[in-house]
């Protein structure tokens, strides 16, 4: 399989975790962003929406959407699972992971702050953004685990959860969030990046890191 | 089953389309957003987000996240499907509703064009936004679809794909957006509003509806 991403993309690395879980290994190819490549017309033939993570399928088929890839390598390479048998607690993880795909990271990805930028907003006000939307996010999904005592999100294994709350941390950073105040999330973090597949995950470790 | 919503909240129009589709009936409670309903305490104990829609199951759980309800809808009723048994179909069909639920939707809802306002953009500017996000994003789509003839997204019965599509024609259309345009889209919209449970969950039908 091959792998369209970028280093600091958070759904790309989502998609990195999830593969690393699994033990499966892929070639990646990087995208860059800032660059602009992904924008290129052969890019666009494997993607239209012109966005990473693409992952291409040993038949050739072309998956787009880091929750769309993830949910698929969860029901073609089953172990380790990622979402549990029981459909409560897979909605509780997929609710947990759906608010982080969908009300943190689209609003604070480098394509809605150039278009921030071409409304008006400078540079300082465009971080303010981010921040605050890391921020009020973050604070959200600490909400969602008050009162559990597991090692990761939802048990004593990562999930689609995990997967998706390691990288919104590192973006949270970033943008000058101090992660350390989300006690939960942190303690959580700490505990997936002892493990190797979120270790060889990460943004710094990847070759098309700057 | 109760389902907190808004006749005009999309993700809860989602929601009640799922529901009409597999012969569910719930309780509606109406959460006024423009009103700020969903930021009292009490909603904020059934999901710390303040967001709607909440499904409160049989047995009292609370699950949040449009797509994740759904999900639970289809493991827990599974018939009639929403997603197919193919792994490769079920991801392209998750892919359409997420790049919907994530690239769309999110930065164009009353929460955001709200923070838009304080960062200084007035009502046109927003409007102006809101008209770019589902014009921009609605094509991405009609470009997912091309060369497939099938009267639905994905073959010939809606699926979780359609569900997501509809609310955003209705969305794109109240920005400005000539959804006429997405000949494809246009055509599957049309498809779906011919069927029973698609009408019923209509904003204009709901007993919120202003």
């Amino acid at each position: 399989m091959q792998l369209y991403g970028y280093f600091r993309s958070s759904a790309s690395y989502r998609v990195r975790i999830a593969l690393a879980l699994k033990g499966l290994s892929v070639t990646q190819v990087s995208k860059h962003l800032r660059l602009g490549e992904q924008l290129a017309d052969d890019f666009r033939k494997l993607n239209p929406q012109a966005m990473v993570p693409v992952l291409v399928t040993d038949n050739g088929e072309n998956l787009t959407q880091s929750l769309a890839i993830i949910e698929w390598l969860e029901e073609t390479h089953p172990q380790p699972r990622l979402l549990p048998a029981d459909p409560l607690q897979r909605a509780r993880i997929r609710a947990f992971a759906l608010s982080i795909a969908c009300e943190i990271h689209p609003l604070q990805n480098l394509r809605v702050l150039k278009n921030l930028g071409s409304h008006g907003l400078d540079e300082s006000a465009r971080n303010q953004w981010a921040h605050d939307v890391n921020a009020q996010g973050l604070t959200n999904c600490e909400t969602m685990l008050q009162g559990a005592t597991t090692p990761f999100c939802f048990g004593n294994a990562p999930s689609l959860a995990d997967i998706c709350l390691v990288p919104q941390m590192f973006n949270a950073r970033r943008f000058g969030v101090d992660t350390r105040k989300f006690v939960r999330l942190h303690a959580i973090e700490a505990q997936c990046l002892a493990l190797d597949a979120f270790q060889s995950s990460a943004p710094e470790r990847q070759a098309d890191a700057e």
